[in-house]
């Protein structure tokens, strides 16, 4: 296990580690954003999978591509659906000898996770995130889990003293009060089955989440009004102007008084058509 | 102006961002030893200068050299001796198109420093560390100064959250207060030079430092012996075992009562002869 600045900065030696200019890197699509960004700075060539129907996670395919490193985010982002263990286990398996990491930054609000994997896989690596089930995103801790041969190729790119003292006991204090977390993330699941409820009551297609946030759409119909309207009222949600997301919205989950506020907006804004704007007099 | 998880933190994206594989970088040596690790993760090549007499710094092979980036620590370390900034103003003109970087990480304690070349010199980036001036090393907060093209290329590089809350509330308080840093400054500095004094009349020769450390040296004879000796009494200083550096010792500045149980344990030390054991019975 290594500690690090935020599971983006354990992202970030897995990638210094791995991957040279010219490397093969595979992933889905739509995903985290930060690994096209972290490709792009070793100069990887990105192999890029769509996902399937019900943002179903490409397995053959990222099995067959056989890259340097191929990496799964899961539960995704920004579906929130989840890729059972089970075939992760098999990915991990056809993978052999090339390196599957799985990024589990949402998984404590999952059904299971994939952490058993790093015992039964030498090629696998798992990496947590204190910042969203601890609620401790601001203090920049994540975990990485994987057979000591991993663990110490990350240790030779790893940065100096990269975790500060405060976060090291803030960490070690979260996770000695694992029931505190879970409490946090029961209240979580509670609120976003009645969200996915109350979004498909709208209209709204809503695949299932296991993260802390939902994935909501209406096919064909572009978000980027609906986003900007809930921001004039404060409410950030997250609109991705590309042609496979623009008619989705990620709004991660609040509490209930605040996923109340934001349906208060929502609704008019979902109700008005889309006009153009009158001229201004 | 860009803020680090430490400045060893800015100095590696220095160099991720700067240094390709057999791209050229330059230092005197004995220098800080992490900018062969950070070479060797980029694969780039050292160029490497012996330092002078006095441990000056061999300005004009570092100009003569060229490298795509040159560093120089100052004050140095581990000799805590000073480069003009005078000189340096002409390195970096000489360095025109190269990036110079300038590793200040002690240069509070020092008389002057080159800070306000990076106003006169598109070429050049300081680095400041709030670990030891600040007493802030458990918080991990450095700052990098230079012009904003070379600030955007450190931000190509630059992990994404890198910097914890609680390390930038830290950090904006500290500087609020550098009334207490120059205080804090003035004790490490009389300090220091009651140190050198009293070492140089044990015998050892210490170039004049104007770090938060002395180096103590006696000519040809090993440091080892005398390092454990400390060590043994739960004093830590810094032993190097090299051909150039094994006579020396890196001593840093405690309060005055460290330096006097110091003192205690290093006399006897160094009035010893080094006998070979007996044999145990």
């Amino acid at each position: 296990m290594l500690a690090g600045n935020g599971s983006d900065e354990l992202l970030a030696m897995i990638f210094r580690a791995t991957l040279g200019r010219g490397d093969t890197v595979a992933y889905p699509v739509p995903t985290y954003s930060l690994y096209d960004t972290l490709a792009a700075i070793q100069e990887a060539r990105v192999l890029k999978f769509p996902v399937g129907r019900d943002f179903a996670v490409p397995l053959d395919a990222l099995a067959r591509a056989r890259a340097r490193l191929t990496i799964v985010c899961n539960p995704n982002s920004p579906s929130g659906t989840l890729t059972p263990a089970a075939k992760l286990d098999e990915l991990a398996r056809r993978l052999r000898g090339r390196l599957l990491v799985i990024d589990e930054a949402y998984a404590d609000f999952a059904d299971e996770n994939a952490l058993s994997l790093v015992r039964r896989h030498a090629n696998v690596a798992v990496v947590r995130s204190l910042s969203k089930s601890f609620s401790l995103a601001g203090m920049r801790l994540g975990l990485c889990f994987a057979h000591p041969p991993v663990i110490a190729e990350l240790l030779k790119v790893k940065d100096s003293y990269n975790l500060s003292r405060i976060a090291l006991a803030a960490g070690a204090a979260a996770l000695d009060d694992a029931e505190w977390m879970r409490r946090n993330v029961e209240r979580v699941r509670r609120t976003r089955e009645a969200t996915e409820a109350r979004l498909r009551k709208m209209g709204f297609e809503v695949p299932p989440s296991q993260a802390n946030f939902v994935l909501a759409r209406i096919a064909g119909r572009d978000m980027g009004p609906i986003a900007r309207g809930l921001r004039r009222a404060g409410i950030l949600v997250r609109y991705f102007p590309t042609p496979l997301l623009r008619d989705a919205l990620r709004i991660s989950i609040g509490t209930p008084s605040e996923m109340a506020a934001l349906f208060r907006t929502l609704k008019p804004l979902v109700s008005a058509q889309d006009k153009p704007r009158k001229a201004r007099r």
